[in-house]
């Protein structure tokens, strides 16, 4: 079993994340889904890292600690930001970059704007950053106990593929499972990011002191009626795959914007 | 003093946000370069929030008190973050959306790679999902006690500039300032993002108990030789002006991965 790639799963090293922290159970599926596939080593954080986004730690210093829960797969918790966990890792874990990084399987959905929002999707960032492959799986329940079973089996599929693929470097992938059981999932489908947000109100509430606080609730709302996205493919049945680009540029309106400031010569605006 | 929006200063509401906390140098500056455009509302972080990315507040509630610190504007911290400052003001503060949402001026660069780390640009970015106007400004000074003289100018220039323009809804714009005076900029420049990253290095120590701790370090490297990204602006002595896309599907990868995955018709990994 050679990938195209010229290594044997022995010789490869699959770096494991994620956000809701080294004990939740979907980052033990996912270490279970991808062992297989190559030498497994976890970095994760070791409080509940959700809602993060791409943060990182500045200011105060990072722990890392060895820990045991994964049986032989060597594992580590840290005590920061998902992001964090990826830079130690590939700094002063492994001491080099990991031929993959995965990330989850998330408690939750990720899909669409979540993405922005998401510390399962900075981490594996940050590791597409460094030029390494990486995906993020999430599932679309919130529950502890969440059934992983059909995640697994689709986190295990799309690794397994990246790895032996010829992908350009730094390639990024946010993978969204509906919670169905692996027998009613549709199929796969490479997506693109549906335009979608949250809708907040926030949750006013008076402390014993006589003090105002607020609870951040919100409604999603889907704005986009394409079938090419992941929130339609997830609706209906089917894995999503959306392929990330990280360069943010918006060409259209750069085109737009430098038509009407029409720049003087001496690049003012008149 | 029309604009094109039919509305004048007085009936234009101007959110005014920032990471480096409500007490920072850069939004006094701010806030006094936009006063004159329109009514201001400040709602920023109570502590400084660099690196913190998109995060939101999940878990705890946040807090929102009143502050004298800007005379006459109306102005509130936050406990949370860039994020939240925005969410709170939308829903609590304004109950309504601003005509625009300017963040900063951050003390420090948030050029090429640095938006995903940005929590100036996040902030600006949640307003820009809610359909806003918005602008991160950014002077590449990292000092407490910055020239913000120059950046003043540039950030009144650009947010009238695009008050009084017809821009599609949501526009988002990453602006960074050279460190010179004004007289030295050579204008303003509309780019892409550079292709850039850190390298990080994390200094390895140990505290008085014998334990190891870690502090990131990094070198920034920019790999982009384009004279058309924001890098090459601001080493020019150009201001930058980025716009920014919340749509990351990878539309190039999209396709190479449709190719190479295979799917067959059902929608499966063959």
């Amino acid at each position: 079993m050679k990938s195209p790639k010229g290594k044997t799963p022995l010789q490869r090293t699959i770096l494991v994340t994620n956000d809701d922290g080294i004990t939740a159970p979907g980052i033990r599926a996912l270490v279970k889904a991808v062992s297989p596939l190559g030498k497994v080593v976890v970095v994760a954080p070791e409080t509940p890292q959700s809602g993060m986004g791409h943060a990182i730690t500045i200011g105060i210093p990072l722990r890392l600690d060895p820990v045991d829960i994964f049986g032989e797969i060597e594992a580590y918790r840290c005590s920061g930001t998902p992001v964090d966990c990826v830079k130690l890792a590939k700094d002063k874990v492994l001491g080099k970059a990991p031929d993959i990084c995965v990330s989850g399987i998330n408690h939750g959905a990720n899909h669409s704007i979540n993405i922005i929002y998401s510390g399962t999707m900075s981490a594996a960032m940050e590791a597409a950053i460094e030029g390494i492959p990486s995906i993020g799986f999430s599932l679309l329940d919130y529950r502890f106990d969440a059934d992983f079973r059909a995640s697994m089996v689709i986190a295990r599929q799309i690794t397994a593929r990246l790895l032996n693929n010829h992908i350009p470097g730094g390639a990024l992938f946010n993978v969204n499972i509906p919670s169905l059981q692996t027998r009613s999932l549709k199929g796969i489908r490479v997506c693109r990011q549906a335009n979608a947000k949250w809708v907040e109100e926030f949750d006013e509430r008076m402390d014993p002191g006589g003090k105002k606080y607020y609870w951040l609730t919100g409604e999603f709302r889907n704005l986009d009626q394409g079938e090419d996205t992941d929130v339609w493919a997830l609706a209906n049945g089917y894995v999503s795959v959306v392929p990330v680009n990280m360069d943010w540029t918006h060409y259209a309106l750069k085109q737009a914007i430098e038509k009407e400031w029409k720049l003087n010569k001496q690049g003012w605006l008149k």
